[in-house]
């Protein structure tokens, strides 16, 4: 059932969709999508579905050749999810009464608007109901073309060399460590400080390694980064804290928010929640290890939690990442019109230097579940630093900017104007 | 004794120096007075004091005539405190006899160097050191023409209508509102979901307030701006955050750091450290109403802090501002020429559409340790939102962008090669 080339002959609507945490630029693999349907008469309708999964539950499509030109072409440099995103799943593992359900009530709204391509934009959990959708639609028989697009800031989808987001969320961190650290090395102090900033990015150390690229002189922050991949030992992370502040009088440290102890329990997840897919709200990684520098070596400290703020970081994206999304749409786009459905479109790194890419396509199946982490090859010995494997990685997704329009001295964003498409079913029970 | 206007026939060194918190444009200001101080004879040397009062005690002086031009100009850019900077005060409230050590020491250093211009880039506190300097040269009759330069992204400098430092915290974290908001409001909930984006700002709400820029219409955020000039009211702000999120199904609040319950405690306080001015450290207000949200609402709540990233981020200042600040620089060495000492200089709003400025003069005696706060009649009924009042003040400061050449795909900051200026006395005691 996988890999289905279908007949290239299939005319009908579009719908592309978002799903899960937004990121920088999936707006951007949105405009790919739009912009390269709007070259294909096999095209007729392009539908964009609001808040994802959640929302074509509910027949919830926005007609997006109601849009003016000019605000698909702001996409690419608007934060969040435009046609608004959910972390809604099709719940297969523990209710399959429900799932089948949805999957009628999802099948119903492609037939009723004559859906023939469906591009899906989202992580791990998005790129597992994108498979599910392209496998039921060859059960049914139901002639509909599936492409995932990649989208997490996480950076931890497997096969794809990075994910789209990922460069835009560490350029605005790295940018961040290095003007932090700029900030706390001014400040002379007798006896030394100490700050940790802490990113995002769950089990994936890819986001807190990624602030390497700050790095230009060996005593340039961050000093320590500290990857969920490596479990931490306190008291070989607290004697570098003190060797580096006994050096330069401070200390800036990145935590990733998915670091665990010796025990592998993550040192800041509020365990008592749980969020939509099961998985722990990690929130105090920061302030624990704060408390672990502040009682052991009484050193005066501060913490940055962005949180948010960095995968929304319109204001200053890597170009390159802005780039490389819009062409996953369009790649997504050609896949399905050459007949490709349940693949999802991944990122290939042809050279490094000069850094030369191109897209290509994997089976959602390979996707799906699968968490890609750091090689511990590309992590010093001492594990407190990604070394200069990961740095050759990084380098190239985090150039060039992606300067917004602005209006009265702040970004101007686009605003869709989410023309409704008439529903043509009852409401969903 | 205040006021001095000395005798315009003075000729020697220049020293300059920062103190306090680093903002984005406290080295603007720097580069002004090297600007301008190369213009005139009268100007031997131009020395740069290493961390403020705290290396000028150690007699730590750089020769600024050794930097390159594309240095100084690169200053324009660059975040933090180039020369360094300090939290150390004269403790003369406490401390008589460390205070005339330290009064005797800093003399013996200027006239070691033959320091006559003298001009010190800080907030309340630093304002405070210029003036006894100023004074203390005046009882001494030692010849030294002694200039304050504001800078402090709290805004809370009285006479002058803002201060260098406050329109780039507040175009930056404007900014990350709109971001965060579009991201937060993006994500389509069953119930709903909050955050809370603590800034800084100490007792006043000068940043919390600013971002109201963000609002281009009622229902943008931030909804809900929380000021420490405004007592909480809890059960006001719950009924308000629920009220929002029955509407738009999300709310983002903005709080000061220094935000106080109704007894008037700072939700946030950390009671059991101080800083080295004995001001509690505070560092708690998000989580605080985190807890306060989730407790009572039982909302989804996720917080920013940005911690010192805001007052770092050159890379998104506001051009107005760094012009402001170069200017006040520039104009503090005119002062000095023209025989003024004992003066700050402050800004001075000549009229807001278009909005015109210019720089003027005001006694050091006035500013010290006064502390100035929002206006009531700038805050709407309720509390909750800066009024139209405040939004006319705002919106010319956070005009224009100040783009930071890049390297490798992150800013370029200026970095002095701080050439040392042969010390002329033995070691401090």
């Amino acid at each position: 059932m996988e890999n289905t080339e279908a007949s290239n002959a299939l005319t009908g609507n579009l719908l592309v969709a978002q799903s899960g945490g937004p990121t920088v630029v999936i707006n951007s693999s949105v405009a790919g999508v739009i912009t390269e349907a709007g070259k294909h008469g096999e095209i007729e309708e392009i539908y964009g579905g609001l808040n994802g999964i959640y929302g074509i539950l509910n027949e919830e499509l926005i007609d997006i050749n109601e849009e003016k030109a000019k605000t698909i072409e702001e996409l690419k440099h608007t934060p969040a999810a435009a046609l608004g995103t959910c972390r809604y799943k099709i719940n297969f593992k523990n209710d399959h009464e429900q799932a089948a359900r949805d999957m009628d009530r999802l099948f119903q709204v492609f037939e009723a608007h004559n859906i023939r391509f469906f591009f899906y934009a989202g992580g791990n959990d998005s790129q597992d109901t994108s498979h599910k959708i392209h496998e039921e639609a060859v059960k049914r028989g139901y002639a509909m073309r599936v492409i995932g697009v990649p989208k997490t800031i996480d950076n931890d989808l497997p096969h794809t060399d990075h994910c789209p987001g990922y460069g835009s969320v560490v350029k605005y961190n790295a940018t961040t460590v290095m003007e932090v650290g700029a900030d706390v090395g001014s400040m002379a102090t007798d006896d030394g400080s100490c700050c940790i900033i802490e990113v995002m990015g769950r089990a994936a150390g890819w986001i807190a390694a990624g602030t390497v690229a700050a790095k230009r002189d060996d005593d340039d922050p961050p000093h320590i980064i500290l990857l969920p991949e490596i479990r931490l030992d306190e008291e070989a992370f607290l004697k570098k804290v003190q060797e580096t502040v006994d050096r330069l009088n401070y200390c800036i440290v990145v935590t990733g928010e998915g670091v665990k102890n010796a025990a592998g329990e993550e040192i800041g997840a509020d365990k008592s929640r749980l969020d939509a897919f099961g998985h722990a709200v990690l929130s105090g990684a920061a302030d624990a290890l704060k408390e672990m520098v502040q009682g052991k070596l009484n050193l005066k400290t501060r913490t940055v939690k962005l949180g948010y703020a960095q995968r929304a970081a319109a204001h200053y994206a890597s170009a390159t990442d802005v780039e490389e999304a819009f062409a996953c749409g369009v790649a997504a786009v050609k896949a399905a019109l050459e007949g490709k459905s349940g693949q999802m479109v991944k990122l290939v790194r042809l050279n490094n230097e000069p850094y030369q890419w191109g897209t290509a396509l994997q089976p959602l199946e390979d996707i799906a579940n699968v968490e890609h982490l750091i090689p511990r090859a590309w992590i010093s010995v001492d594990g407190f630093m990604p070394n200069d494997n990961f740095v050759k990685y990084i380098t190239p997704l985090i150039q060039g900017e992606n300067p917004v329009p602005t209006e009265n001295g702040l970004p101007k964003f686009a605003k869709l104007v989410k023309e409704k498409v008439e529903k043509q079913l009852p409401l969903r029970d």
